[in-house]
């Protein structure tokens, strides 16, 4: 038998983890359904060659699926790398069935056989939001999103963040104006910026066959940031012109103004993002937790115009996907949520005696018929011992049914009062489980 | 490109079913909760070896997992066929981190590559709930599986049901008492007798070696059923002693008479129920709807009291799983559930101008922090328009900003009244989506 441990990169919680991460998952799915997105899940496997044909790297990345009974050895099946992808596929395969514009959100795994490290799993959970129209989409539904992210984290704070924004057809336009015919190439390399800083990015633009001139003015494009509009400016200083970059200056800007009514000081046009996926062709999105950019990007997107078409019909979209797994990850790791305890229950009904467990069975479905999680004891043991288990999972009161009437205890405070199960309840605040910050309790 | 197209066995949902599904997860998780279960989700992938060294025929429906770009070709790793082998290794390799009695849920996805029928999917929701304990497992675990399951049921009805008890220990006493030794094969062959009839399983026990009085013992205690413990007397009049047999109808008798006490007429003690997998070694839990023996199992589990050990220390469990995808794919396949919308929006600002989008916005705004889920239009068209985008989508209300006070209006009744974003909510039955029966509307 193979021995028993933990497989890099597949990460498992504790009990405790587990309910911090379904009240993460809980704020996420609420926040999306109260801006009226639709639930849907995508089989966990695509068409290895449809996997393929979308993204960069993607080749090393997918993980094959085969029935080990089956005859052939090559994967026709791949588990997928995002829910991006999955979400074009079913959008086409639906398009008689759906509403459009249609606006759906999607929490589910993803798998990536990437090397893991910090942050980085190969098994991990994201939660999207997309619009996808038919032919057309409006560009207010790229203002959108990041409404709805700062929403997810009022409710479920993980950190100082802004989420920073640039659109592709300004930095597309911008390099046609310059006379950079590579465009995808371009991007890919000044997306390396904060990674290998601004020398290196120079020597990578002349390598691939940049003048000197067309590099600096990629690298000054790069340097804008603003949280106003000022970077239309900014940018029209540089004295590049061309049509698609006016269109890009006209959307980030729109953008940017609409954050800076609703959500302000959240959202930064920063003109270096550019994001590796291929098939973006608007707004892209990235953010970092500030203070921690070697965290990498816990929420990302943007806009895509072609990659959800059957050859006749194209269904642009823009999207939006909080890398929950490494935001926990991250959190977890620095030791920064916990919960205060580790099961649901917030009573534990004592028992007397295993001839009397029915009783306790009793009033426990009292409780719960009243909404409170509940568990009777395993065993008729001493009191002092069923307090004690109670307490290793931080179940903040113990229920003891007696002749002369029950009592409820607060084991925390000690204080012991009378109580009916057809009455009692726990403060609301006792009810579920508590996340915690580091340095609460 | 490969084409767009269904992979059979891989079922994926409407917006609308998914809003069924999410229901119905929604109160199994509340239910656990409520009855003191901790979450916990397991990584989807397992070495091979250990999938394949529990249950009958588990090597046929493994798919197995490998990255594409590995050198090697035979798969290490393996996705999970059920959420209780990955459990018990869970709780073996977290032992010295666990509170025992350790209670815990799992509602995830499992995969077999089995042929895919009606009700049988290749990618299935399942949801366990366990309880593993070290070296011993007190019996009452074995009578509180059924309770929370019929919670569950009571709750979100999918037809009428009886949950069939039996006992390994009874049946694998009685076969040693009337001198049979391979009780596996037994068990496997009577298993069948549903499938194929009391006559072929005749023949195949005398096939196996069985004398025609030892397979006419199986079959008379196979045909043993009772909502009550008379069935301890009736298989006390067959004749047969062995202590195995004892203890076996000591616990199923418990099973049976606290059902009676908490939830009678849920539960039926039917002693040809034998469960398919190997590692079973008390109680076994089977399920399907009445009407519908056709459709399967809907819900099965049992005692296990090896399968998970170190070789030092044991801990045995007991558990029950609901097939969620089943129920759903047969509930959904029979046309009997269906929701009411296809979105969470239960109001739809409609938009005067596209210049005066940002009113419309605060007002959603306004509405989503008193947690009334809806949506902006994606366009200023004509109001028609607008309120047909709602009708399309089962969005009850339609709001209309007006410089001389809002109004809200009742698509369904025509109803149109003044409102207030910081005050007006709908009645709370149109807050959420429904979920239909057939018949209802």
């Amino acid at each position: 038998m193979s021995k028993i441990a933990p497989i890099s990169g597949f990460p498992e919680y504790s009990p405790a983890q587990r309910i911090v991460e379904q009240r993460f998952l809980d704020v996420i799915r609420e926040t999306f359904e109260l801006h009226g997105f639709a639930s849907i899940e995508t089989r966990s496997i695509e068409p290895v060659e449809r996997l393929r044909s979308q993204g960069e790297d993607a080749d090393k990345e997918i993980y094959g699926v085969r029935r080990l009974a089956e005859e052939e050895t090559d994967a026709r099946w791949g588990l997928h790398f995002d829910l991006t992808v999955p979400f074009a596929r079913y959008v086409l395969e639906n398009a008689g069935r759906l509403e459009f514009p249609f606006r759906r959100y999607q929490i589910q795994k993803s798998w990536r056989g990437e090397r893991p490290q910090e942050g980085r799993y190969r098994e991990f959970t994201q939660a999207d939001i997309d619009v996808v129209d038919v032919a057309t989409l409006a560009p207010h539904f790229e203002a959108e999103m990041p409404l709805v992210i700062a929403d997810v984290f009022a409710k479920f704070p993980v950190g100082d963040y802004v989420i920073r924004v640039n659109n592709r057809k300004l930095l597309s336009g911008f390099y046609a104006g310059i006379g950079i015919t590579d465009t995808q190439e371009t991007l890919r390399t000044v997306d390396k910026l904060d990674k290998i800083g601004p020398d290196a990015v120079r020597t990578l633009l002349l390598e691939r066959g940049l003048s000197g001139e067309q590099a600096d003015s990629c690298l000054r494009l790069a340097q804008i940031t603003a949280t106003d509009t000022s970077f239309v400016e900014e940018v029209r200083a540089l004295g590049v012109s061309h049509p698609m970059l006016d269109d890009g200056l006209t959307d980030l800007a729109q953008v940017v103004e609409i954050a800076a009514a609703h959500i302000p000081g959240i959202v930064v046009a920063d003109l270096k993002i550019a994001r590796g996926l291929d098939y973006y062709t608007g707004t892209v999105y990235e953010t970092q937790l500030l203070g921690h950019p070697e965290w990498g990007t816990i929420v990302g997107g943007g806009r895509y115009d072609a990659l959800a078409s059957d050859g006749k019909t194209t269904y642009p979209g823009v999207g939006i996907s909080i890398g929950v797994t490494r935001i926990l990850g991250l959190l977890f790791g620095a030791g920064a949520l916990s919960a205060d305890r580790s099961t649901p229950s917030a009573v534990l009904i004592a028992v007397n005696d295993e001839a009397d467990r029915a009783q306790s069975t009793a009033i426990a479905t009292a409780l719960r018929g009243r909404g409170i999680p509940c568990e009777v004891a395993p065993k008729a043991d001493k009191f002092g011992k069923q307090i004690r288990y109670a307490d290793r999972r931080g179940i903040p009161y113990v229920w003891f049914p007696r002749a002369d009437g029950d009592q409820v205890k607060d084991i925390r405070s000690g204080e012991q009062v009378a109580a009916d199960p057809a009455a009692w309840a726990p403060p609301p605040a006792d009810l579920r489980a508590r996340v915690l910050r580091a340095g609460e309790s």
